[in-house]
């Protein structure tokens, strides 16, 4: 009604349509009926973000085959005012398609964005052994270079519905080398009070040690260990000042509400030279973080307790 | 002046006077001009204590030579209301002492407190080979024993100085194995707020592992460990329950007020089924604790301004 | 002469000629005058090398922008018989380079292989900020396709002295973020026996984890910790299966024909489902390996005749 | 017979008849019928091996009340030539005795060994409260001194059975505070070959650590962590140089030839300045070591003959 309308919200994504990463968005519940932006790569996502131009933006962060996405990773460690406030899963599932009449032994180059390539190669090595690869932006985008004759494209790795969007004949399905291959996307904002545990969550952080040796990481580790928090994700970066020299990107379960998560943030963040801390969302698995009961957060708050108990000499606060 | 008195305070010792117990007392400056109150055993000192016939009391707690003073140590695990509020140390320097005229040769019997004797052996097992050990319940009650004839003692270790009280001839000065060795003393009183740090103290406590395992001795000492704690005493007694069940007596460097020794404290109370804190007080030797700057004081507190900052979402609060 | 000839070695490596594979093939010593062959991509060269029909391959393996090339990474862990038999370094520049008379405001879209372009994007983003990228296959292929028209490209990221090679007009140098930043070059040949130690050597191997667990990787790391072995690299992959399963890409420093190397190996291989040696070979920095004195071969060696001494029972071998 | 008799062997232990010791050597099954020779303490039991004067001593090593024996602890420690060659476990039991007509309420001196007042403290302070502790060299010396008038005794805790050898009333039986109560013998002998495992052995030794810390102990324990090596025993005495100074007593489950004790004792020897091995032996309570199958014998066989096999450049032996 006129005078009553809530702002629209903004979303960037990488596009075209038809993407995974559209996929993804699909699944962010507030995103729903609000304005969806396609952009041509991370960089302009995030900076969409940063200068308020878009609310949120989507972005693919790791991958089941191909492992992080490092230049996600590697944005988020070093742009400062973002946060990760949600997470989504999706399939990932490759048909290899041409411009109707193709035929295999015809193929030479094959189309698709790296991280595809990455994960349909064993199916491509074996199925046309001398094909050569020529990147795209995206898989859309490859299925739309089909008719752009002067790339010398002869196929193209593309999502499955491609050939809905595009006049092309799909040639195989299944191509990828794991029919449960996931892409993890996050939902990334503008720095915001964090939300509340849900009970599934995840903590995601960037962490530089603070000598360049193996001890170091034994200690990050133990942090984690010592207040009985399970990591899902650790990734080493280079931090790129010189050969050897790396930080950290961790996925740890549970939430910087939760004690044993805090606590452990307390100590990394005395530990390490430089931590940033990326946020505590919801896991996109819904899974309970696995925890033994002396790390609960009635434990610590009985620690806490004990504590001020013997320092002011409680009687029979020794136990 | 009448009616302005202060009470008298007063100190339980293992007596008689001439005790190395007593020097240690000596050493106690809030001890001057107050009573002291010899007693026969480290049972009675205690109990002095716990029913508030004396104030405080002065125990023997460990010894270069012969390690913890294990009753004491098991005292302290289990007696409740007890705290720990200061240490002494007293260096152990022992004579031999016989009735007037006796020789070496013939001397069979000797006697002495076993911590003595233990100090001591390597001397006697080298000069009096085939000596009898008669344990008495303080040296200078062994020196007293020399004039109880019925009792068969040839002679007796006893500390320096013994000739002043006794009519008795030293044999041999300095017959204990290391001449550098010293016993450490505790004074204990009733269970009182914890004092200040003095930048030179100790925290002491006891601890019982979860599991009867290596591993859990393991995860106890990275409580330390992961804090920049050292510890100056880790010593094993049995709970007593069946063989092979230890809890640990622990001497950590620094104060339950140091922000790094109250959070090992926390991590050792989530971790253990039974914590006993004995107490911070000064060091002996007033050596100050060493540690890593990014275990004082200041990093603990801007871990904590920092963890808050990124829950709230102040801009740039992450990093 | 007739009769007398060596047969020509042949060698692959990410052509065309004037890649920084081929500056790194140019370190090999023994590859000099033999024959050079330069192949599409990784898979080819390995395939190469596998079937015999290369001696060996160059390929990139770490780069100190950009981190560990997961693909060759990913290559090495589950193709067989493949052994690492040297290391070489490759300082990395980049200039900007487009057809003569382009100005830097009608560059729209960038071409460049991925790993060049992530070094050169900030000044990229700060210069040319809504340019696009098109990925290419090599940094020579991005320049020889600024004349393939179609391509729309407008600039390309490339060596410097492309201009030697192609009519290409060099609009800006030194472009990567890093003007120390280097590459890092294996070369692989088939599984062979190993070298002997020069003193400043590298191994690399990799492993899979027991379970899915942070303490599964502290239990890794403890056993090169344990024998001082230090880590210039661990690099987490993906298995591939499923979400959250990685297998660990580690460079230890020292060879395994050094007694604490071949110890922490024996030890990872006993505690890991799958361990892949890729070789120990000298390292390209020739810095030699910091260790203890107690790591040292002596040491082992000393230790190994103490325990036979024991179980032998030799006189005075307890100690 | 004349001419074909077996020399015969000698035994020595803490006497005299009666004490618990004697109950120890009366598991010795190869001591049946052979020499067995009383003595006055633990230094003259072990100089009677070390002279070999006996052929084998049994010695209290550990007390499940009173913990580690630390004078026999020391011995082990300092004197060379010496081997721990098997384990017996005694029950714990004491009655108070005293001489025919005596009443519980005239009882002021009680005599006992100290261990064994330890053990009786509790009931003693709760029956009997200002009794005096008379220390004794052995319990049934105690019994014995109880007709020695002069020696001024009430009472005595002694073994059960003690009315048999002397006309004692028994006042309480039962009197150990833990019925359940366990003292642990070891038979000495002077140092020989080591037996073979039995499947169910401990393993005792004694180790200095390197330096003053608390992260050296957390070394010691990680070489038996790592390999998977569990302990029954660490109890730390000083090494009586100067305060703080100890060395680690420590029983390991398992035998010096089982791989994984071997190879923990490899690691602890490089690691430490002065390790003394004890023994391995047959456990008195014949339970079976607990280890992974990662632990296990072939397990570390098989990673040799990998380790072997990657250096050889045997085909596929890289998995």
């Amino acid at each position: 009604m006129p005078g009553s309308q809530t702002p629209t919200r903004r979303y960037s994504y990488l596009g075209p349509a038809g993407t995974f990463t559209e996929a993804a968005l699909k699944q962010v519940p507030e995103a729903v009926g609000q304005e969806w932006c396609p952009v041509a790569n991370l960089g302009e996502a995030l900076s969409d973000v940063v200068s308020g131009s878009s609310d949120a933006a989507v972005i693919a962060i790791e991958n089941s085959i191909d492992g992080g996405v490092t230049v996600a990773q590697d944005a988020l460690a070093t742009i400062p005012g973002l946060r990760i406030v949600g997470e989504y899963l999706v399939p990932v599932r490759f048909v290899l398609v041409a411009r109707p009449g193709t035929r295999m032994e015809n193929i030479n180059v094959v189309s698709g964005h790296p991280v595809a390539y990455g994960q349909c190669r064993a199916w491509l090595d074996d199925q046309i052994p001398r094909h050569r690869h020529l990147p795209a932006t995206s898989n859309v985008q490859a299925a739309a270079d089909l008719f752009d004759s002067e790339k010398g494209i002869d196929a193209a790795i593309a999502p499955p519905g491609i050939e809905e969007h595009y006049d092309v004949e799909v040639l195989a399905e299944g191509i990828a080398e794991n029919p449960d291959a996931m892409t993890r996307f996050v939902l990334v904002s503008r720095t915001v009070p964090v939300g509340d545990p849900t009970g599934a969550d995840k903590t995601s952080l960037i962490v530089e040690l603070p000598e360049d040796r193996a001890g170091s990481l034994l200690e990050l580790l133990e942090q984690f260990a010592t207040r009985g928090v399970n990591l899902t994700l650790l990734a080493s970066r280079p931090i790129g000042d010189r050969m050897g020299r790396y930080r950290f990107v961790i996925d740890a379960e549970g939430h910087i509400k939760d004690e044993r998560v805090a606590d452990a943030l307390l100590g990394v963040k005395r530990f390490s030279p430089h931590v940033v801390f990326l946020g505590s969302y919801p896991r996109a698995d819904r899974i309970a973080a696995t925890t033994h009961a002396v790390y609960d957060n009635d434990t610590f708050r009985d620690a806490r307790d004990w504590l001020r108990g013997v320092i002011e000499g409680t009687p029979d606060g020794s136990d």
